[in-house]
């Protein structure tokens, strides 16, 4: 079994630390990658904090790669050594069940196999990409398009597809009116593709902080919440709310901006069940839904999408020592908008 | 002003009583109809009682009303004196707001203007149909097709709307797994527009006593939400579930029941907002929404649709000075499927 570098969380408690783990041998299907870039998602800090649910210790998280195809298996045949490929949040699903068999692993009914902290089919803990290398089942990864600058494609595979799914889903697109709830790391990657969708976009942030990143990033408009006018001045407003932010919001603020057979999408999830009125989702007919990352094949489309408009992530890219400051920055909400580890800083 | 007899309320306790009611002249787009018959909807004993806010009393309620226009003012142009017609939960919206001007006048963005308690243009408070008249402007008003049985027509304009609107717009029709949630008035209009639609629909009641009756309506299964085993049974099933329960459910579980891209659309709101927990909607892309009545031109759409395949609410005919007792047997549920008071007994 090869034996690589990663960063590793070793209890709840503790920062990160370099350490080793094995991977398993290259198998049939399987492509190995040398990792050349890991985005640091927040669900990373969830995870390792056990904020989601025990874990086994030392686990390595990172569910934002790209790198290279340095070997494949003998009966892979979607892959080639010294492809630009990607992994995401799943490496694999039960390829059984009805939502496996239209396409859909993200959904898979037995779960799918996340990419970190997940049972893996040979009963081992998957462990993630903050790591030198790593070992999928080809058919789990992902062709990065070359026009995608590397050092910013990594996060398009959590924060990119987690916001195009939905987009595309619900049809966001030319005399759509969208809008993006939280201006983060997820929040900033569904304005851009919204604009590129071609949709009217306006953001719903806590505060005009980031007003001008929004704007030139493909807002059309930008509002505070803090401010009580905002929602007196956006009653009945959208089309589509995409709300990414994992916090409690009062849903019946938000719900009352859905213009008729609006739709609520929420790709954060709090620990809690919110509160509905039904009354309010009544008096337009609107919809309350959630949307979790997207499938093999939407996460494809979504990144030959971003090659086609020229759309990245805006990044700061970090070496792998400064992971755990990186993380203390991504719960103070100071990064704009994506953390990046050089994966190269692991050598 | 032209004097009606009509069944009123005369306070929140009191029982309702036969009286006298003014009705307005009839305008230049008015019709004025000798009701024949109306049905007792759950909403009018709500709205008497007072349980949805303080109405002025006297008030005369019911919105599920048919009979023959007797009289058309000088502009009228759909409607000729001797029409079958029934006139349901709403008698004019603001015709300006964005809702209205898609024909969507029961999402009226200005609050549609209901059949009974509700301002009227002129400022005065509607009252509906335990009369034996009642003047609308003309295109509120629907034609009923001969070959729906007029006895029975009067719960379509209620019961069948609400259930119809959110089948077709969430689209039951053949290959969609169906559920339907309560065997009530609603309820079991929706098993019968379901089945016609082509759906594969299941009812989902608390018990299994009125087994029989959904499966002669065109229920394909049926199940007892007071036994567990029914939602391990069917978790992951439906494409659409219409819930016609106004009391709190337990939103989880009924969700949970969804597959991917499933829908569960309240007809029925409860007073309380009610928890949603977004990791179950997230699992399968869920939708929870809510559906009120339906357009004018869904309204006729469905009337059209039941003459078309023979379908007419299960009914039982009272005498008007039955209707106090007939709201006892509504709120015990003893009632298959719907009063309708038989006008010409108010004479």
């Amino acid at each position: 079994m090869p034996t690589v570098t990663a960063y590793a969380a070793t209890s709840a408690t503790e920062p990160l630390v370099k350490t080793t783990i094995e991977r398993r041998e290259v198998g049939a299907k399987d492509v190995l990658i040398e990792i050349k870039y890991s985005g640091i998602c927040h669900s990373d800090i969830h995870t390792v904090r056990g904020e989601w649910g025990d874990i086994q210790y030392p686990q390595v998280v990172g569910h934002e790669i790209v790198g290279f195809v340095t070997e494949v298996g003998s009966d892979v045949t979607l892959h080639n050594v010294g492809d630009r490929v990607g992994v995401g949040c799943m490496v694999n699903s039960c390829r059984e069940c009805e939502n496996c068999l239209a396409g859909m692993q993200n959904y898979c009914l037995k779960g799918n196999t996340g990419t970190y902290a997940s049972v893996d089919l040979d009963g081992t803990i998957t462990q993630g990409g903050y790591s030198t290398h790593v070992v999928v089942v080809e058919d789990f990864v992902l062709k990065v398009p070359e026009s995608i600058p590397f050092e910013k494609a990594a996060p398009l595979l959590c924060a990119g597809i987690t916001t195009y799914s939905p987009l595309a889903h619900w049809n966001a697109g030319p005399g759509k009116k969208v809008a993006v709830v939280g201006m983060g790391g997820l929040g900033h990657m569904a304005v851009k593709i919204a604009h590129a969708m071609g949709a009217d976009v306006t953001v719903l942030s806590q505060s005009l902080s980031k007003q001008e990143d929004g704007l030139r990033l493909g807002a059309d408009h930008y509002y505070a919440t803090s401010d009580p006018a905002t929602f007196e001045a956006l009653g009945n407003s959208f089309d589509l709310m995409i709300n990414t932010v994992s916090a409690p919001v009062d849903l019946q603020s938000y719900l009352s901006l859905l213009r008729l057979d609006g739709t609520m999408v929420n790709v954060g999830a709090p620990a809690q069940p919110l509160p509905v009125s039904v009354f309010g989702l009544m008096a337009n007919r609107r919809s309350f839904a959630a949307s979790g990352i997207g499938s093999i094949g939407e996460t494809q489309e979504m990144l030959d999408f971003c090659a086609e408009h020229g759309i990245a992530p805006e990044t700061e890219l970090v070496a792998a020592d400064y992971i755990n400051e990186a993380y203390e920055r991504v719960l103070a909400s100071d990064v704009r908008y994506r953390f990046v580890i050089d994966v190269a800083t692991m050598a």
